[in-house]
C-alpha cells in the first residue's frame, strides 16, 4: 500500500468539516467557469445547511421523497419545481436580483404562468371584462421616463383572473376568450385608459406535494389580488409587473411573495352615478390611476 | 387605502435584502418546531447562494429543468434524487453526521442501493465468490470493542462486486444468486475469516441528467473498488461500512465521496504456493487483514 499515495491529495478522502471543499475540489478543467461558480456556492450553501440541520436519515429520505414527489407531478401543464420556486421566494428573489432599476422606475415582479402574447389589441377606454362578472374598475394613467416625461405610443399588455378567480386560459368555454386580456397604447401624452373589474385573489395549485409543504409549513396557498402589466416602449427596459389592491384580505401574505411596498394601489371606490352612467358601469365602482415609470435600456 | 395596516408588517412585502427573513417569517403556528427549524436554514441558504451566483432567468430555467429530470427518471427502481445527493457529498455527510464514533471505532459509510437483507449463513472460512471470477481473495480480522477486547459471536454480513465491477442483483441469471454475499459469525477470539475474490470499480448509472451533470463538472462516474459490510453484536452500535482497496484507479475520486482515509485498507498480493493450494486458489492472490471496532451501543 502506498501511503504516500493516500496522503498527497489532501481532499482525496471525505471528511466532515470539509466536506464542501472536497466535492468542489472534484470539478475537472472541463466545467465551464461560470458553472463551477455556481456549483460551488450550491455546494457549500447545501452543506451549511445539513451541516445546521443535521438531518436524521429518516428525514434525510423525507427530503428525497419530497423531491421526487414534485418531480413526478410536472407535466408539461404543471410546473411544481417552478410553484416550489414560488414559495420559498426563490422565483421573485431571482426576478428582482435581474431587474434593478433606478429609484423612481416602475418595480418588475415575476411573469407568472398565465400570459398569453398576442391579445386583442385594443382602443384606450375599451372594455376587457367581457364576462360582465365582478365590480366594475375603471383605470387610468400615463407612461413616464425618470424624467417623469410622457411616453407616446408605450405599449401596455394587461392580464388578469375574473372575479371568480380564475384566468381566462384556466376556464376555456367558461370564460370568453381573451377575458379580461387586451394590449393599449399610450397616447401623445403617454395616457393610457381602460375598463375592467376589480381582481380577485386566488389560490395557486395546492392539490399536489408543494400544497401538502405549505399545509405543514401553517401557510395559505392564496396569491394577494393583482393585475399583471408588461409594459414596453422602444429604448426602454421592459417592465412586467403587478399591481395589487390595498384591501385584499392575502395582502400582506401572498403565497409566492409577489407584493413589492411600490406596487400596492389606491384603488378608490366611487360612488359617482354620473361618471357611472358614462362608462356604462353599475355604481358605486372603483377606479385606479396608476403611472408606469420606465428606465432607460440598460 | 389604509396606509397604516401596509407599514404594520416588517416582513409582509418582498425586498431583496431580507428575503430569507421574509419567507420565513411567513410560517404558522401549525409548523413543527423541527420543521421550522428545518426551513429556516435551508431558505436562508438557498437565498444566499443565489444572492452570491445571481443567477440569469435563463439560468433559473435550467436549473428547474434539470430537477424535473431528476424527477421523471425516478421510479420505483432508481433513484436519481439519492445519486444526486451522493455526488454532491450529502449522503456521505448526513450518514456521517449520523454515526459519529469514538476514535478508534471503525468509521461508518452509507449503505448504498445494493444491500440485499438474509444472505446465506456461512462458516468462517467459505468461499462466497460463486462464480469463479477474478483475483483471489482471502479476508481475516477480528471483531473488537473500543478497549481491544474480542466480540465473539459477532455478526459480519458482507457484499460486494464481481470482477466484472457488478452485484448479483444488477445481473440476475448471469451471476449465481447470492454471488459475492455472505453473513460470517466471529469466533470465540473475536476471529472471522472467508474467501472471496478482490472487487472492482464500477460506475453508478450515468445514462440520466446526474449522469450529465458529472460530464459537464468534469467528473466521472466511477466508485473506488470495495467491500460491503455490516457488523453487529448485542449491546453495540451497528458499523455499516466500505473496505476500499489501495490499487484502485479510483481510490482518490470516488464519485459518491464514500472514501474514508481509515478505510483504505493494506490488500496484500501474495505469491505462497502452498498456502494457496491449502485455500484452493490459483496463485498469486490477495490476502486482506481487517479488524472491526465496535463502539458500545450510545
Amino acid at each position: 500500500m502506498d501511503m504516500q499515495k493516500v496522503e498527497s491529495n489532501k481532499y482525496a478522502y471525505f471528511e466532515e468539516n470539509t466536506s464542501a471543499e472536497i466535492v468542489n475540489a472534484r470539478m475537472g478543467s472541463e466545467a465551464s467557469p461560470r458553472l463551477r461558480e455556481v456549483m460551488s456556492s450550491l455546494v457549500i450553501h447545501l452543506h451549511q445547511a445539513i451541516k445546521e440541520v443535521e438531518p436524521t436519515h429518516e428525514e434525510w429520505k423525507q427530503a428525497i421523497q419530497f423531491l421526487t414527489d414534485v418531480g413526478h407531478i410536472c407535466t408539461d401543464w404543471r410546473q411544481e419545481f417552478i410553484l416550489l420556486s414560488d414559495i420559498l421566494g426563490v422565483s421573485t428573489l431571482v426576478d428582482s436580483i435581474n431587474n434593478r432599476r433606478p429609484t423612481g422606475a416602475t418595480e418588475n415582479t415575476i411573469l407568472g404562468p398565465f400570459y398569453v402574447p398576442n391579445a386583442p389589441r385594443y382602443a384606450n377606454g375599451a372594455n376587457i371584462c367581457l364576462d360582465g362578472k365582478g365590480e366594475p374598475l375603471v383605470v387610468s394613467g400615463r407612461v413616464l421616463n425618470t424624467a417623469g416625461e410622457p411616453i407616446p405610443g408605450a405599449t401596455i399588455d394587461v392580464w388578469q383572473t375574473n372575479d371568480d378567480g380564475f384566468y381566462d386560459v384556466q376556464q376555456k368555454g367558461v370564460q370568453p376568450d381573451w377575458n379580461l386580456r387586451g394590449v393599449f397604447t399610450a397616447d401623445a401624452d403617454g395616457k393610457y385608459w381602460y375598463r375592467s373589474a376589480k381582481p380577485h385573489f386566488y389560490p395557486i395549485p395546492d392539490d399536489g406535494p408543494v400544497g401538502k409543504l405549505l399545509g405543514v409549513l401553517g401557510r395559505h396557498p392564496n396569491r394577494a389580488a393583482h393585475i399583471h402589466y408588461i409594459v414596453t416602449a422602444p429604448g426602454y427596459a421592459p417592465i412586467v409587473t403587478h399591481v395589487f389592491t390595498p384591501d385584499c384580505p392575502y395582502l400582506d401574505e401572498d403565497a409566492v411573495f409577489g407584493v413589492k411596498h411600490s406596487l400596492i394601489a389606491d384603488f378608490q371606490k366611487m360612488e359617482d352615478e354620473n361618471r357611472a352612467e358614462s362608462l356604462e358601469f353599475s355604481c358605486p365602482f372603483w377606479s385606479l390611476n396608476w403611472d408606469f415609470v420606465l428606465a432607460s435600456q440598460g
